[in-house]
């Protein structure tokens, strides 16, 4: 019983602390947080700062990490639909916006933060976001393969052009504006499937 | 002579203010550049920092307008060349791109550091963002209007999928790459039109 209560503490404790170094790296950007501003966050003294917290750059992997697991997620949800291309590619575009909107501290900390990780705790990022990229280009992939686009269409453009839009949206997004996340991405998606998909 | 030649040498010195300003904040953010980052850089004492750099938010100010001018100025000559609205519209990504590479520094800074300036200064910079975006949407609107474009074309979906494709370049374009940034332009501009003008 006490162990299970301390466990339980200590992963409440650890939800709070990422859920503060998200805000914060999110408001502030990485390098204008400071430990002290954590600290003040979590209502610890200084002498227990780093017994609670860790190192800085072991907190931005954890939120950064969040962001990106949440996009693939989404990603490969969208993906593992039994549907045509351009439903897959919509719905990866639907889900990337809804993530970004939804987990919108943790995403911008993913998006605007992650190039300041050391290079050791970058490669496992990088590995996801090509994972995540692999996605967006098999589909528009098999669109091709399959007719329902273009023969001549540049997959890495194409693909390039769907994360654009997709990862430039945190700096624009507000709730509550005109359109839900799944209308932006919806909308989006028909363009760029338009675009794939125009015979000349 | 002696004016002229102190003249001279306090432009040289903004110059150089400038340049280090631009490397530190595109490199390690703006909260993450402190003052004695941009004396070492400059090689000036801490006694005579404030002096010679003003404060750190005027500097800030400075690198983001001048990214916001260099951006402006390329889209007023796309936008005024004698051509159809494609040729304007792919005119204008084409010096968006060359833009963010050739200024890389001010670019970044430009679009990732300007959410940190105070309200009094970010009001003129969201006043060029607001300029940049009109040309661009009524550049498509010209196109609609003038029958290149589809009828149905949503003007503000398809000048946001510009700006992310332009905007997001800044994340990851490397010079040296396979393709130029005239190129880069051109085939991202290249899918928009498609999406714009395919008939169902």
């Amino acid at each position: 019983m006490a162990v299970t209560a301390e466990r339980a503490a200590t992963t409440t404790r650890r939800a709070e602390v990422g859920r503060a170094a998200a805000r914060l790296f999110s408001q502030r950007g990485y390098h204008g947080t400071s430990m002290q501003h954590l600290g003040d966050a979590l209502g610890l003294q200084r002498g227990s700062l780093y017994a609670h917290i860790g190192s800085k750059e072991e907190l931005l992997f954890d939120v950064v990490a969040e962001g990106a697991d949440r996009f693939l997620t989404a990603a490969h949800k969208a993906d593992g639909l039994e549907a045509t291309a351009r439903a897959r590619l919509t719905a990866l575009l639907v889900g990337h916006i809804e993530t970004a909107a939804t987990h919108h501290e943790a995403a911008t900390v993913f998006l605007s933060e992650w190039r300041y990780l050391s290079e050791d705790l970058r490669a496992p990022i990088q590995n996801k976001r090509d994972e995540y990229e692999a996605i967006v280009r098999r589909i528009i992939a098999d669109g091709i393969a399959g007719g329902e686009f273009r023969p001549d269409a540049d997959v890495f453009f194409a693909a390039t052009l769907v994360l654009s839009a997709g990862n430039w949206t945190y700096t624009w997004y507000r709730p509550g504006g005109r359109l839900t996340p799944a209308e932006i991405g919806t909308r989006f998606a028909q363009l760029v499937i338009n675009g794939l998909t125009e015979e000349d």
